[in-house]
């Protein structure tokens, strides 16, 4: 896999600048599952997606999780390189949700890319802006949008990433993804199954009715 | 007053920089209560204060409201600038919760100087990191703070600000900060008397016992 093709930024680098980056990159590969970044312990680095997707979430003092943001191909990711921004005093843990194979560009050269050009500084901000921008639709989510509406949206979502209208996924997991223990979960999927819109069976979720989900999470 | 001694930087813009942008700004007064952005309709301007208190919230399409941040003496706030990043892409109200005095620095001017000025950019990149890390803040304690504790930090904060033991303020507005219904708000205050943490009177709440409202807030 070559790099240069990932970078969103890469042509608008002089050839000093693309030489320094690619002498302080590290192409990993991880299986679905592995923590690629833990908040709690590490400064890894800058995340680009080669191939896969990674999950980045938030885990509270009695271990509940509340999912942040999705990462796919050619998407970046800053903020497994807190250690690179004094005013990033945040912590979010990264897992590969598929197998990945990504590069980890190491904190120290992008910080000192980022002080040197304006345009990977210009580039940062605006990867940062979209964040940002991401982050606050959840938050008016959590706070103004009922359950159903989250739930529905969340099924259909994951049932367009993984092409399938069977999703193999626990009532735990789900609760994880939308920040709610998973008896909640639970009684809003017998509910849903009630109406018609899914089936339920040991560890899988069958999507019966699209278009009632859609409606409903509108 | 001199937008200089205010704007944070200034000291590492060149000669033509700092020019540039005194030529772009705007000095305002605004009354307490005056929205001074809306979301919805604007692209203001980058807001620097001079002197009073800034409230930055969100609004619900039923009205409902959520403090996200307060600006004081020497803040910056971009958010009332979304048009000069392409990525922000949500809406924030702003007013003045005090009397303030406060430039606004042309949007498209910042812009200029951000994508010529590697300083500019840099310190546009920490700064929306610091709010970053508010939300995430504010994220973490709508989902897993619970609302007692919430509103005992929210009363000692307020209390700070306005160096007073004796709050003037309605349920309503508590409510508005915290993203709570006002019957929500007066519930809890309620039990807080009942506690002898708070006496309520007509449009005023005041703090018998800020060391009993500390515990419960940490």
């Amino acid at each position: 896999m070559d790099f240069s093709l990932y970078f969103p930024i890469w042509d608008k680098l002089t050839p000093e600048e693309q030489q320094y980056l690619s002498q302080n990159i590290i192409f990993r590969k991880a299986t679905k599952g592995t923590v690629i970044h833990d908040g709690n312990i590490s400064c890894t680095g800058l995340l680009l997606v080669g191939s896969g997707q990674l999950r980045s979430y938030m885990l509270s003092e009695d271990g509940r999780e509340l999912t942040l943001y999705r990462l796919f191909e050619h998407d970046m990711c800053l903020f497994s390189a807190a250690c690179m921004m004094t005013s990033l005093q945040f912590e979010v843990i990264i897992e590969a949700e598929k197998d990945t194979e990504l590069w980890i560009i190491l904190p120290s050269a992008y910080k000192k890319l980022m002080e040197s050009s304006v345009t990977v500084a210009n580039y940062t901000c605006e990867l940062m802006a979209t964040r940002f921008s991401e982050i606050i639709w959840l938050l008016e989510q959590i706070l103004w949008k009922s359950f159903d509406k989250r739930l529905s949206a969340f099924l259909l979502e994951e049932s367009r990433l993984e092409n399938s209208s069977i999703l193999k996924i626990t009532h735990e997991t789900i609760g994880n993804h939308l920040g709610n223990p998973r008896e909640v979960v639970t009684r809003m999927l017998r509910y849903f199954q009630n109406e018609g819109s899914v089936k339920l069976s040991r560890g899988t979720i069958e999507i019966l009715d699209p278009t009632k989900l859609q409606q409903l999470a509108e």
